[in-house]
C-alpha cells in the first residue's frame, strides 16, 4: 500500500511549470500577463530587458505552456494560460492542507495525552 | 508607475523553491513529508531510490529550505518547512486571483457593450 502510494509520480507538466517559475524574469512576465493579454512590445517596454531577451523568455513560457501567443496583423499578442498555473497551485495547496491536517491531529493527540494524565 | 511596478523583483527564495519543486523525486519526498516527519530510512524504504540518492535529494531540499533535518540518537529525521511552500503557493494564488478578476472585468465590459447596443 505504502509502496504504491509512494512510487514517484512523473508529471512532465509540473516539471515544466515549476522549472519556468524558477526564473525571476519569467515570473515577472507572468505577473504582467495575469492582468490581461498584451503585445510583445507592450510587455518589453517597462521591463529592463532587450526585445530579443523578452522573446527568449516568452518562447520558454510557451514551451512550458504557461503562455499562448497569436499574431494579429503585425502584432504578436501574449496571454496567460491558466491551466498549468492551476495545476501547480493545486499541487502546493494539497500539500499545505495535508500538512495542516497532520498538525491538527498532532495537537489533538497532545491535548488527549495531557487530558489522560490529569 | 508602470515601470516601477514591472521592474524585475528578484526573489532568490522563490527561485530556490520553484527550482526544487521542478524535480519529481523532490516533489515525492515533500509529498511524503506533508503527512508528517519521518526518518531518512523510512523515507527511502518505499521509494524506488538508493539511500545515497534519497540523501542527495534531501540535501537539495534542505538547501532550498523546504526541509529541515535533525539527528536524534542515530536517526536523522526530516520534516517539511511550511514557509517556502506558503510563499510559492501564495505567489501562484495571487496571479490566479488577478487573472480571475481581469476575466470578470472583461465579461462585465462585454455585457455592458451588448447592453448599450440593444
Amino acid at each position: 500500500m505504502h509502496i504504491l502510494n509512494l512510487m514517484v509520480k512523473y508529471s512532465p507538466a509540473l516539471d515544466r511549470t515549476f522549472s519556468a517559475l524558477a526564473d525571476p524574469h519569467r515570473r515577472e512576465i507572468l505577473d504582467r500577463l495575469a492582468a490581461g493579454p498584451v503585445s510583445i512590445s507592450e510587455l518589453a517596454a517597462p521591463l529592463d530587458m532587450s526585445l530579443p531577451g523578452v522573446l527568449k523568455h516568452v518562447h520558454a513560457l510557451e514551451a512550458a505552456r504557461l503562455v499562448q501567443t497569436h499574431k494579429r496583423g503585425r502584432t504578436r499578442w501574449c496571454q496567460l494560460s491558466r491551466r498549468p498555473l492551476d495545476q501547480a497551485g493545486n499541487w502546493i495547496d494539497q500539500r499545505r492542507d495535508r500538512w495542516e491536517r497532520q498538525l491538527d491531529q498532532f495537537v489533538r493527540h497532545i491535548d488527549k495525552t495531557k487530558g489522560a494524565k490529569r
